[in-house]
């Protein structure tokens, strides 16, 4: 059932490749021969300056639970190439039918905040494993860590105000709907409205009435009173569905009703037309009645631009529903994350860092086994290093920022330090239990307080120093040179 | 477990306040009131002329499993109002718990040609029933819409050429990653890379190797022939990990030995660099070399209009693999449909047309229970018409252009028409065991054949006419009059 969508057996989720890849190195014999891959993002989304890393815990429930299961393996083995016989032996798939994950995973906690190249996981394992894993963890957490960023960004704009996330209806597919749920709430957002997601993750929900539950009374009026008459724990009367300032007067006269029977009403909603207006307008009659602790709700294509020009003209908005332009990250609805090797073993025991060559210099990779260093002092992060996890980094603590080579900094004199990625997961086995959601949305809150704000700027934001630790900066030099040359 | 997502009980994956709601009628004894609402979008995504409705499929499975789970009873039992104490009634839950389907359902079969205001579904029965399944409808018709209508435009310019769907890793979620290979299968695709989907739907699968493999040997060369050796009936070599036309000559001395042995190479991938000045190079490559059937295959942040400017250069590429652009519809990642009341029954057994008037015209709905017919003469599709299907069309066969209310005309005069909206549904049991997949997309794709070429225009289309009954157009007016003096 889908409660138990993450653990559930979901091996097939992946792309062919993978698997026509694991075949060829289970035939060649290496399918047991380690590697070390890295998932990271080069730039982070929205033109911004950084991300919330998210989606972690739901790829752990999906390896917690990784199989083949026997309708899996019949599939597979129906599929055949350009000769009409089947594309993989029988004894690959009984490989497959009998594979444990035996991997190692280290990964940013849900909710660490993150840079362009700095790994978001790592797995070292069996090459045949990293590679059928790939597809799976870069839909997780692509998706994931993207609306996580833009939950924060539009939390960002609100001033403390609640944000509740509305996005359901027009979400892409079910778990296009969950999924964005879960990590909006990591971000900020207070609530949903995706019941199932309140099951399944423990977010508040929150939801009155709609257009329709006005329209199936013969007036407005019977409407909000019928409402208040069956639920007067939980009234917000969506004020809207005729002429919203009259809405809202009867809203108020409702109201006065509820509290003689001994019931607060917590506020009315706006839906559309012209929020600054109508919700200055609606707080003067919602006050003059009696009524200045309720709230007002305000929703209709909200995202953190319109909030922001409704903010500066000093809407009276108490609280946020945002919907589509959340859920599916409207203005850039895919993060370009990817997973690149960084290393692999050779019969003798001895890794060799790979990389990869591009001549966009942003896709170059870094090679090797990486772990990303976070410094602080007490005004708050001045920068993050990566390096190689096997050597440790320079004794010096020199970095060369990898925006700009020319540029190196000693940041370990600063006070304390962080690794970020922290270990997931041994021999395939979880090293605890996945945390909690709430801690992960308490993470992302607490490491945003200690970003310099200009870099949480939404236009050209400072960009924060993610640095190469020296030694790794010249290996990467001589082997984008050896490269060039071989 | 996720093979059987869409025939599990979801009931929870709706939004609160369609529970309020229902917990409402419950509560006033209206639970059983008959009411009709209407599936529909205002405006055709991506500025285009026309959409092809698709995830009826997916809903109908949904439906068919639907009901409350002992666990989904049990959270529901758990929420509070803002006086703390439960928001629902034991008896509330006890009927939610026995709730069984009861609905009537006709909706387009998937793969139907649609337009704006057009209902692509319509539900009848339990006022309680319609606004529980609001949210998972649209949830589910919305995304799957939008991506069949992506698939077809990227279809479109490929001069038939097939196009392959790449685009799990940055799709929406897991769901967004196998709704989207499922619409844009019946958009016309030709194959995905998603094995799950597959397995799921019946969807082709394709995929070879990645640059991973290619770089977990010492060389290309070495690459390309371990990949031959193991796999000879699927050899799609890729190409750009080092030098691109090194690598195409590389690939042709592999495809030689691999027709030594009897097999013959599929052909070459391009991922990165300039596609267009790459394929036809390669082109030259791959015939000189005596492969003139060899495929080039061609990725990377590929959508219409990259397709399309490639095509203008002459580019030499066979077969489009396309994946963010098309899985996430990036360049309009929502589709806006809603979902709204037609028309309630009274105590005494009338029906009484609704209607939700805005200030925007395009905002007022249409009012009665609802059905569209489709003329067509030995041309294609002349129009279509949107009547009460209580009532029927108006003798005369005249409607009143939706957009342009001063222009009337008579289609009834064609030759043939379809009533778009066939039952799918009925008392709460499906009519009919869900269609093939196949049997959608080739429903699109003789549909579009009959869709005149310049409503299919990406600038500024030809607008189809859709036309109002004359009799309901006259309904509306009237109930617009009313609505404003009320």
């Amino acid at each position: 059932m889908l409660g138990e969508l993450y653990r559930t057996p979901l091996a097939l989720l992946t792309d062919l490749y993978q698997l026509t890849m694991a075949y060829g190195y289970w035939k060649l014999g290496r399918a047991e021969q380690e590697a070390v891959f890295h998932l990271f993002f080069r730039k982070p989304p929205f033109a911004g300056g950084y991300a919330v890393a998210a989606g972690m815990g739901t790829a752990l429930e999906f390896l917690d639970a990784y199989r083949f299961e026997d309708t899996d393996i019949s599939y597979l083995g129906s599929l055949t190439g350009n000769d009409d016989r089947p594309l993989f032996d029988r004894e690959f798939l009984e490989h497959l039918k009998n594979l444990r994950l035996t991997c190692d995973i280290d990964a940013m906690p849900e909710g660490t905040v993150a840079f362009g190249q700095e790994p978001l996981l790592r797995i070292r394992g069996p090459i045949l494993q990293c590679q059928l894993l790939e597809t799976p963890l870069l839909n997780m957490i692509n998706f994931q860590t993207l609306i996580a960023t833009q939950a924060v960004r539009i939390c960002a704009v609100t001033g403390g105000d609640p944000v509740l996330e509305f996005g359901l209806r027009r979400a892409q597919g079910i778990d296009g709907g969950l999924a964005a749920s879960r990590a909006a709430y990591i971000g900020g957002c207070a609530a949903t409205s995706n019941v199932l997601a309140g099951k399944l993750y423990g977010i508040p929900v929150r939801g009155t009435h709609a257009h329709s539950w006005i329209m199936s009374f013969d007036s407005e009026e019977q409407a909000f009173e019928s409402y208040a008459q069956v639920m007067p724990n939980n009234c917000v009367f969506l004020v809207d569905t005729y002429d919203t300032l009259e809405g809202v007067q009867r809203a108020a006269a409702v109201g006065q009703q509820l509290r003689e029977r001994g019931h607060e009403m917590v506020g009315i909603r706006l839906d559309s037309g012209d929020l600054a207006y109508l919700s200055i307008e609606a707080r003067k009659i919602l006050d003059e009645a009696g009524f200045p602790d309720a709230v007002i709700v305000a929703s209709n294509d909200l995202d953190e631009q319109a909030i922001e020009s409704l903010k500066r003209q000093d809407a009276a908005i108490s609280v946020w529903g945002v919907g589509t332009r959340l859920a599916t990250a409207y203005s850039q609805p895919a993060l370009g994350g990817v997973y690149k090797m960084g290393a692999i073993r050779h019969r003798d025991g001895s890794w060799q860092p790979k990389i990869k060559v591009s001549e966009q210099g942003v896709k170059t990779t870094i090679p090797g086994t990486l772990q990303v260093r976070r410094f602080a002092d007490e005004r708050g992060y001045v920068g993050d290093m990566i390096f190689d996890d096997t050597r440790g980094p320079d004794a010096r603590g020199i970095v060369v920022d990898l925006k700009d080579t020319g540029h190196l900094e000693s940041i370990t004199s600063s006070a304390t330090s962080t690794d970020l990625l922290q270990p997931m997961m041994r021999g395939g086995a979880l090293t605890e239990p996945p945390a909690e959601l709430a801690t992960a949305r308490q993470r992302a809150a607490q490491q945003l307080q200690l970003l310099h704000p200009a870099v949480q700027r939404f236009t050209k934001p400072h960009e924060y120093l993610v640095g190469l630790d020296i030694w790794l900066h010249e290996l990467r030099h001589q082997m984008i040179q050896a490269a060039r040359q071989g």
